[in-house]
């Protein structure tokens, strides 16, 4: 399977990589989280040629994760703003600081802290089960087969795609 | 900057996307999480070249995400399994995973539905505070300066590094 083609599995983690999954591009969204919207901004964060920049930019534009804005007209300049699309992507940036505060930090405690404003505390994220609030452990969570997967079955049952999936995918048609 | 020295930016996303930013990494811990061991299955999942595949899976063992653990004596054979620091990522995936499942789904619903055993209820996974138990919004948390971060600051001012960094270090030193 090429990477480019990794939008094809019947698997939201590939769908989603195939929108955040290159380089630079989490970096480029931290830095949209932190406030950056301007090109140069995200340039002299980034230091990334100009060329990959506008590359990365232009491709989350295209995929609804950022929005192109003109913000002045005379001369005519433009700036990038997260979309819903892109805000939801807040929880996935939090998990990916906070595994790298806990597993990475060199011995030197969090480069950044969070202020939790509806509760006025410091705090971390957690994930937590929509339905019971507790913390999720992957011991005591069952993947199992959900519509997209189960009509994606039945079509490589029935000899109308040859897909590759993943391993849930294997353990079922066998 | 170049990707490889990424881990040295004072910043938790950063460093953590060291570890798990290359393509199909999170792909290969997503089939871990799956219960997927073998390289042989790892890569008839991926379908990608043994010596990218061979390349990755060293990466997460040198990185202490995966152990590589030998299950047969004669002829010898190794089994890739995830440490406490790789189990650690399983809120990564589930919100990859969420994300795509909410964005990305093409109408069809969720590729993959989860049960949780500690309520017996299909869940969604649900980012929240650890003090409050409320979900996160971006615009209701502060990211302030760290114990790292404040290092790294007086550093940069006695001119002792000149590392790059990001927008809440620029708007720190100036």
């Amino acid at each position: 399977m090429r990477w480019d083609d990794i939008d094809l599995q019947v698997c939201s983690v590939a769908r989603a990589l195939s929108v955040v999954g290159e380089r630079w591009t989490l970096l480029i969204l931290r830095d949209a989280f932190l406030g950056t919207r301007r090109f140069d901004q995200f340039q002299a964060s980034l230091g990334i040629t100009r060329h990959r920049l506008s590359e990365r930019l232009g491709k989350l534009v295209d995929q609804g994760v950022l929005t192109r804005v003109q913000y002045s007209e005379k001369p005519p300049r433009h700036e990038y703003r997260l979309t819903r699309k892109g805000l939801a992507l807040y929880p996935l940036l939090m998990t990916l600081s906070r595994w790298g505060d806990e597993w990475m930090d060199k011995g030197e405690g969090p480069p950044v802290e969070y202020f939790h404003q509806d509760c006025g505390r410091k705090m971390q994220p957690i994930l937590t089960c929509s339905e019971c609030g507790e913390p999720l452990r992957p011991q005591r969570v069952t993947p199992m087969v959900g519509p997209a997967l189960a009509k994606h079955i039945a079509d490589v049952r029935e000899g109308e795609t040859s897909l590759p999936s993943f391993p849930l995918l294997a353990r079922e048609v066998g």
